[in-house]
């Protein structure tokens, strides 16, 4: 049971997200731009680090959910599969493996990520931006993974759940609902006229 | 030297925050509403929560930053001092020990905080919200301690930046910079007519 009264039928982010509408908004905005805005790496690749560190820090809903969505994205379930057990074993890139690296440093504290392992992305051709916006989504999820159990939410059992909850990640992002309700009525409107 | 390209004269997460200020926009607005919005935490308590949290992450920009920035909110450095080392014996309330233990425990992981833990701080009279805000305050400076050490950011050895940095924490928080230098607009206008 949470430690706090957040509604019932909302598991894992979305009670908080909803329990506290004004810390959610600016959280939505982050990482719906650091996850779906414009960037050199996929969205794929973006939730597979979520991916990696959520597992890390062995947050259940973050990790099932995070799968799930880069799982639709990259359209097979072996990339993340292996990622969060063995980085240089996933069918990535070289950059994509020396990215998960640095993310995976971040997730055991900012001190660990060494100079080395920058460099590896480095010559893998990774640019000083895709190497910031590795440490800020690792970083955000150590964010996440720490308010979804540090409040003890609860983890849907139900593997459907995190099905739905992919579908929703791929198709909308993590927008505020407002948006995503105005986008939902836009694509009604045109299908209707 | 920090591992990508910032502004030599902007230390520690300041040029991060200038380096991509999409990114940089709602992290703060997050920061703003929990350290500076209201709440019935002070502004000092907040900041303790941060300092308490950056000290454990070793993060010595962030630890100093926000050492500053409580000490002038306490109007004293015995708080902040004890805070970092012993909680139990830090001269604050039962409420604020509970809820500092309960930040110290979210700094080593979600799963950390036992219900236990938040037992002690409601019968201390923690409501639920305090709750909730204690832990997203010490998962945020999780992702900001990570942000700042894992793209291996410059901390000054001079204490005088600090304590610039730490008034400016407390005359203007955590706001974008253009809502800064309205307000003082605003404040040399009041003091020109």
């Amino acid at each position: 049971m949470p430690y706090i009264t957040v509604e019932k039928h909302l598991p894992g982010i979305t009670g908080l997200l909803e329990y506290r509408k004004e810390t959610a908004a600016p959280i939505r905005d982050l990482t719906q731009l650091l996850l779906r805005g414009p960037s050199t790496m996929s969205e794929g690749e973006r939730e597979l680090i979520a991916t990696v560190v959520s597992y890390r820090n062995q947050c259940r809903f973050c990790t099932t959910a995070h799968s799930a969505a880069a799982d639709r994205l990259y359209g097979e379930c072996e990339t993340s599969s292996v990622a969060k057990l063995d980085i240089e074993a996933t069918p990535v890139s070289e950059k994509m493996k020396a990215l998960l690296t640095i993310a995976s440093l971040v997730q055991q504290g900012g001190k660990h990520v060494t100079s080395d392992a920058v460099s590896r992305a480095r010559d893998a051709g990774a640019t000083d931006l895709e190497i910031h916006d590795t440490v800020l989504i690792a970083a955000l999820f150590c964010l996440y993974n720490r308010y979804v159990d540090g409040l003890a939410t609860v983890a849907p059992a139900d593997p459907a759940y995190y099905e739905q909850l992919g579908d929703r990640l791929v198709n909308h992002g993590y927008q505020r609902m407002p948006q995503v309700y105005e986008q939902l009525k836009k694509e009604m409107d045109t299908n209707t006229h």
